[in-house]
């Protein structure tokens, strides 16, 4: 069964150990700062990512889901960037195919979280997601846990160990 | 003495009657909703005026002034404004002219703030704004009062008389 519009099947898991064949696969860094989350959820962040810059308005859990995107020219970004300070993650992005046509999208954090690999995958259905067997470089799970959110990290800071 | 660039020197009043005039100086609607406020007081707001639609982010009160404002077109208005729920105003504005060139906005409120009519005019000086002699149908000055903020009347509503 397909999962509905929309919504995402993914599993998250910490890295114990950089795969080997990292470096064949380079990245793009991403720099993502929050301008402001409301009570009920509502984030706005910008983010810049190989150059290219925008500004996300994401609805909270309670919401129906809305997302928009909005691009922002260079100096409209740095503008905007200087009110997230305090509030920012910045992070190598290393995309790179698992087999089964599954891909890997694993960050490595720098700045305030220096030291945290975070690795996320995509499923197409929940029997895959179920049927995935995480190689030995991945460690912990951390599926579901609301700490290693980028936003959270932004704002409360890397989860102790 | 000119104001230092960016700064507004404006006094604002409670409208105890509306001008007898008012009907000649016909209004724009304004509808302003507040996605998210930081702590620190950096604010994001989509506004629809006179059927221009703009998203909005300001900083706050200890940081550098900036302010910068995004064109929304229609279907991204209304995706975002589902998100302001709780957090609106909605006024129609009437602009004209009190003498001595000065400009009088005037707000009427509707919705959740049906009943608050406030007025604000924008000076050159310090020393124009002093002499100002406010007309009989300006009420109780509010100049400087958090209270009428538009960000504060979105969230905490109207203030008691």
């Amino acid at each position: 069964m397909s999962p509905a519009p929309g919504v995402e099947i993914e599993r998250k898991f910490l890295v114990a150990e950089l795969p080997a064949d990292l470096a064949a696969h380079p990245g793009d860094r991403i720099e993502q700062g929050y301008l402001a989350i409301a009570p009920d959820g509502v984030e706005v962040r910008v983010r810049r990512r190989a150059g290219a810059a925008t500004l996300t308005v994401k609805s909270g859990p309670g919401q129906v889901r809305t997302e928009e995107e909005l691009a922002l020219d260079a100096r409209r970004f740095e503008s905007l960037w200087r009110l997230t300070e305090g509030r920012r993650v910045s992070k190598t992005r290393h995309e790179f195919p698992l087999g089964d046509g599954l891909t890997a999208e694993l960050d490595v954090y720098d700045g305030a979280h220096d030291g945290l690999v975070v690795v996320e995958i995509e499923f197409g259905s929940p029997e895959a997601s179920e049927r995935f067997a995480p190689p030995g470089w991945m460690g912990r799970e951390l599926t579901g846990d609301p700490r290693y959110a980028n936003q959270s990290l932004a704002l409360a800071g890397r989860p102790p160990a």
